[in-house]
Order: C-alpha cells, then structure tokens, then sequence
C-alpha cells in the first residue's frame, strides 16, 4: 500500500471516527471486543462490522492507529470505541468493569463450543501472526479458550474467529430481540 | 479487475483444481456447503478456507466460474468440491445422499442458535445482494433458518454467516478430534 493511499485511508478513517464520537452508543450485550495490535487491514472493518451487528459493548483497539473503513460499512461510526497504546490500559477498563478476559489459545483444552462464558465477557483477539503480544506471565488471570478445529493446516480467519464468539456469547445471553 | 488479472487468476485456479482432482477427499462430518452463485469475490476463498478446517463433506459451486485461490490457503486443493451450472443438479445430490437442505432467509422465525439441526445437512448460501437465485416455489422442501442479528442496518457478510453456520453444526454433530 502506498503512502497516498495511507494518507488517504487515515483521513477517511479520522472522519469517521468524528461521527463516531458524536454518535457511538455502548452495544446491549455485556461483551467486549479487544483487538490486540491487529494488522489493520480488512479483518478490522469485518470485525468491526459484525461487533456492530452483535450490538458488542465496546470494542478495544490496541496499536492500530487505522484501518479501511470501508469494510465496517458504517460500523465505525456506530460502535463505541476505545483506542489504546497499551495492552494494560484495555485491561485495566475490562477488570474495573467487572468483564472476565478471555484469550483464545490453542494451548488450552477448553472449547468454546463447550464451556459457560461468564456473564461479562471481554474477548481478546491477537495479532495474526503472533498472537496476543501482552506478557502472559503479567496477566495470569487472562482465561483461555480454543475454537475446535478439524482441518489439517491453517487455523481461523482472526475476523471469523471472532465472528464465531461473539455468536457464541450471544446464543448463551443474547437479548430477546423484542428488548432492544 | 482487469482482463489479464481474471486470465491469471483463472489459470492459477485451474491449476489447483488439477491438484484438487488427485487429492482432495470428503470431510469428516455430513456437512454439505452449496454456495449459489456467488459473487467469485475474496469470500469464495475464505468460505474455502472454513469448510476445510471444519472438515465438511463437500462443497458445492454452483454458476461461479472461478476465484482467486489465495485466499484459501490451499484448501482448494483439499476440500471436496462438486462444480454445478444449476441449482437442480446440486440439490438433487444432496437429496440423493439423504442431507436436508437449509437455507438462510431472514423471512423465517427459526433460529440457527435455538434449532436442532437435522443430522445430515446441506447450508445454502445465496448470492451476496440477491440471495439464492434458485426458484423457491420449485423447492418448498428447502427448510429455513436465519442467524439472529442485532445491528441497525447492516446484515452478516455471507463469509462470516457460513462460517457460524459450520461452527453451529460442528458444536452439534462435530466428531471428537481423536477420532479423525
């Protein structure tokens, strides 16, 4: 991507973002989205247009300093969010808020299909590559998940991953729809 | 996308079918995927992508010539998948192999989270604007069901709707791992 192309995706992003904060109302489920240092490409707008269709709480961007807007189709201005430098200061809102953070970690055997979230729910979602880039030995009571997987190589999209629990979450405690 | 791009694309998408027609298998579950007429966009590639890391029996395609496999990440040298012109041809395997076939309509008051799901089952997905194409008062047997959503405007990308729909059925039907 060139530096144009940047120059002109960042402002159409800083646009957004001022309705945004005109207008953003917190979602109706007791859900947080925490995007930790995330790429900033597509997967930012899909997720952030599916937090707004499962009418998240929040969403907690970590390091991304912009992404394309296009993708969210107008979720963006709808969602409310939360931009931070640090893993510490999304954290620190999530537990002050009485949310349970919940990493998904192949290194676990707790199946998303399989456990009751709690009622509070903060999902951390990491890097594409890497993974959640906090120091897990800082953040022992970071719980873990994993979405069961069959195939033989690849694992989940981060932006279908994320789709995926927050269909979850809301099949366990989604609002009756008539509520909203 | 220019003409060359399309030529290109085409010749590596051919390319990896020659390889799809040596090795490729049915999945572990009784999961069909039939995608009608979509676009041939980036959702091709990861709809892929997910059939193959749940492990679905096959896939149909269905008026959709070809699509950038790069998205895939190889699974379309793995996923099973069955080329159609019309939607007849794919839905009269899917009833001859015994699967029920479900579509996803919002003009139904099922739910995908609250339905106990048949136990061999075909997902069809409909064209990204017009939804599927086929001739609904040709299939009254096509059963419905549709994903709650919650958001103002904006509906599921049809990427991330399959994706939740294969992560439903897995949490149902899905084979334990040490199995495979």
């Amino acid at each position: 991507m060139g530096k144009k192309t940047n120059a002109f995706l960042q402002r159409k992003f800083d646009k957004e973002l001022e309705i945004n904060a005109e207008r953003a109302k917190e979602g109706i489920h007791d859900l947080i989205i925490v995007l930790d240092h995330l790429k900033g490409n597509f997967n930012m707008g899909k997720i952030m247009r599916t937090a707004e269709i499962y009418s998240v709480r929040e969403v907690h961007i970590i390091g991304t300093k912009f992404f394309d807007p296009t993708i969210a189709k107008g979720a963006l201005k709808r969602v409310k969010i939360y931009f931070y430098d640090s893993f510490e200061e999304s954290i620190n809102r999530v537990k002050k808020l009485g949310f349970t953070p919940i990493t998904f970690d192949s290194k676990t055997d707790n199946y998303l299909s399989s456990v009751k979230l709690p009622e509070k729910v903060a999902f951390i979602f990491g890097h594409e590559e890497f993974g959640p880039l906090y120091d897990k030995d800082l953040h022992p009571d970071v719980q873990m998940v994993k979405i069961k997987q069959y195939g033989l190589t690849e694992s989940l999209n981060v932006s279908v991953a994320a789709s995926i629990a927050m269909y979850e979450y809301t099949r366990q405690y989604g609002k009756d729809i008539a509520q909203i």
